[in-house]
């Protein structure tokens, strides 16, 4: 047991106080875990667009004071009541949707949307008693995505912790717990790997290409409005782009004509709606799959010709990579220490916080620059 | 070889000299096959509504005279220069659509739609010359689908022939070579049945449901706007219905309402956009499976939100139930052979041309009753 269990932590953190105004690092105290519940100590996180998107609050309702981040790894400090698959000193990483394990869906073998523990971005509070583990003064601050990794210590419901190989480098595998093992899904887990030498779509450039050589595609076709990204992206793969405002006509035509007929697999990322029809529209017919992974603006509809469909392509969406986060997680750690080849030549920027004992890598914030539009 | 081998055979065929007027049986000439053709004894024939939907030609470019039919049985009679797969005197299925072997198609695992043989409904002459080998008094009569079985012989592409158990009863195989096959394929090649106990939604009472229950689902709900159908398709299966008449919300909001969240496999079969579009909202997030089989209008649009794919639901196509004629049908057959338990009870009525030697079985026209509208 470690001395501070049962204790109130205090430590720092960087505070949200308003939508869109600068984050400020501050002492925090961070309450003991309740049943199920478990206390990390932060050792690295990243900061990525859903951070972002949710602290400037234009989409959705505003919550704050809040504390933001969830992608991160750590190591358990205490546990709560009824916390039997992690311990104290155990390498864990946080993340953003949970699997509690006795739900229809954590039961299925063909779905990691937990009834109990699903991504819930409204909610600043813990599940067990509605309240938050976090107060400065006695202001209680909001959680979120039931992770807050902004903060040396944070309170995390067990089922949304992976427990991981301790030999993994906490810095390099925080970025497991949320984007690259939901590119890395979507393509392994969802797209699935054509059998023998085949083509994928990506849409967006960042990570994505990686995955797909990981999945063998010998033809990796980004497609980006962005020129500036290009020679950046040939660093994980890509073997050639395609800009939608180099033509004048829709670019799954262009992609089609390139392709004989249209590429195996595609990938979605930015979540602009044109580009989701255009990610679908663009495989070939036959055995063509295409996977959603960007999350589009609500009042957006997709909308495609039913032939399209009919010719035997084959539509999916993701969510996480369809990875189950206790579950699988851990062997996504093992495949990065077993060294499967990533062929991706990335490095994060990382920055250190002068006031704070914990890192934040920051990864470049991809529809910051400039999405497909 | 046949004692007609080589010659032209006079024989008696329905003709269709208008659209949407009577069928006529009279004497037609079928020309010997050339290269990759075989002409075969139709022994019998089923009526399917493609028959009369290309019959009324109020949906595309009327072709006339012509000779309709597709889903049929039969004997070879004499076999054109380089075909090696089937010979004088096998039992065949002809096909609406086809295998050349060579195509990527063809050679790939996943889909059926061959470059070569694929479907053309617009084509009423054969590949190799461009000419009919049905004629009237020197007037050539168009084939329909390249099959066009309403007449005692008729010539195919040899890629178009699934040889079959000689043993198999050609009276009730015919309805293998089209509608039961794409029924029972969309179930369980694309579909695919879910493990264990599972629900699955039919739009269009038919056949469909045998295949379903064939698949072992157990939950088997129909809907269809026709009340009347309902007595009739439980003898196939179906054991709840859902009329979306009787309800003032979506359909898809009663059938989520009534199996906890959504059906594991939805399979749509009328054609009508909304009921696509029901059918692919219908299914379970997580894993919820729906295919569309129904061909649709062709101003229609399948409209959605993204969020109904992205909560890693799937929606794909089929043609002719993903079935590879020559490869996969004789398989079938052999289904039906073996006595694979259909489960369905469902007795074609038989009607015997009088003036001809070929049997007509005929399906009732599902769509002709009023389908999804």
């Amino acid at each position: 047991m470690s001395t501070t269990a049962g204790l109130v932590i205090p430590c720092k953190a960087a505070i949200a106080w308003e939508a869109g105004k600068p984050l400020v690092i501050e002492q925090v105290e961070v309450a003991p875990p309740q049943a199920m519940e478990v206390r990390m100590k932060v050792k690295y996180t990243s900061l990525c667009h859903t951070d972002l998107y949710f602290w400037e609050a234009k989409g959705q309702s505003p919550l704050f004071p809040r504390i933001f981040g969830h992608e991160a790894a750590g190591v358990v400090e205490s546990v709560g009541e009824g916390v039997s698959d992690v311990q104290v000193g155990d390498h864990v990483l946080p993340v953003f949707t949970g699997e509690c394990g006795d739900c229809r869906h954590c039961k299925s073998e063909e779905s990691n949307m937990c009834d109990l523990l699903r991504i819930n971005t409204d909610r600043g509070v813990m599940l067990s008693d509605g309240k938050s583990r976090f107060s400065i003064s006695g202001t209680p601050i909001n959680h979120f995505l039931g992770t807050s990794t902004f903060s040396e210590y944070t309170v995390v419901h067990s089922g949304c912790l992976a427990k991981i190989n301790p030999l993994a480098p906490l810095d390099k595998v925080c970025i497991l717990s949320c984007g690259i093992s939901t590119g890395l899904g979507a393509t392994l887990n969802v797209a699935k790997p054509k059998k023998g030498s085949y083509s994928c779509c990506l849409w967006s450039w960042s990570c994505w290409a990686g995955c797909a050589r990981i999945a063998g595609a010998s033809r990796i076709i980004g497609v980006d409005l962005n020129p500036k990204r290009y020679e950046e992206a040939k660093k994980f793969g890509v073997t050639e782009f395609v800009n939608p405002k180099d033509h004048d006509r829709p670019v799954q035509e262009v992609i089609a004509e390139i392709t004989n007929g249209g590429v195996d697999r595609s990938i979605e990322c930015t979540g602009n709606i044109n580009a989701m029809i255009s990610a679908f529209e663009c495989v070939h017919d036959g055995w063509g799959v295409a996977v959603l992974v960007g999350v589009p603006d609500k009042d957006a509809v997709f909308m495609t010709k039913p032939i399209n469909v009919l010719n035997e392509r084959t539509l999916k969406g993701t969510f996480f990579g369809n990875y189950k986060p206790r579950t699988d997680l851990p062997s996504v750690v093992d495949m990065y220490m077993n060294k499967t080849p990533l062929k991706t030549t990335w490095t994060p920027m990382t920055t250190s916080s002068s006031s704070s004992s914990f890192s934040v890598r920051v990864k470049v914030p991809v529809s910051l620059q400039g999405g497909m539009e």
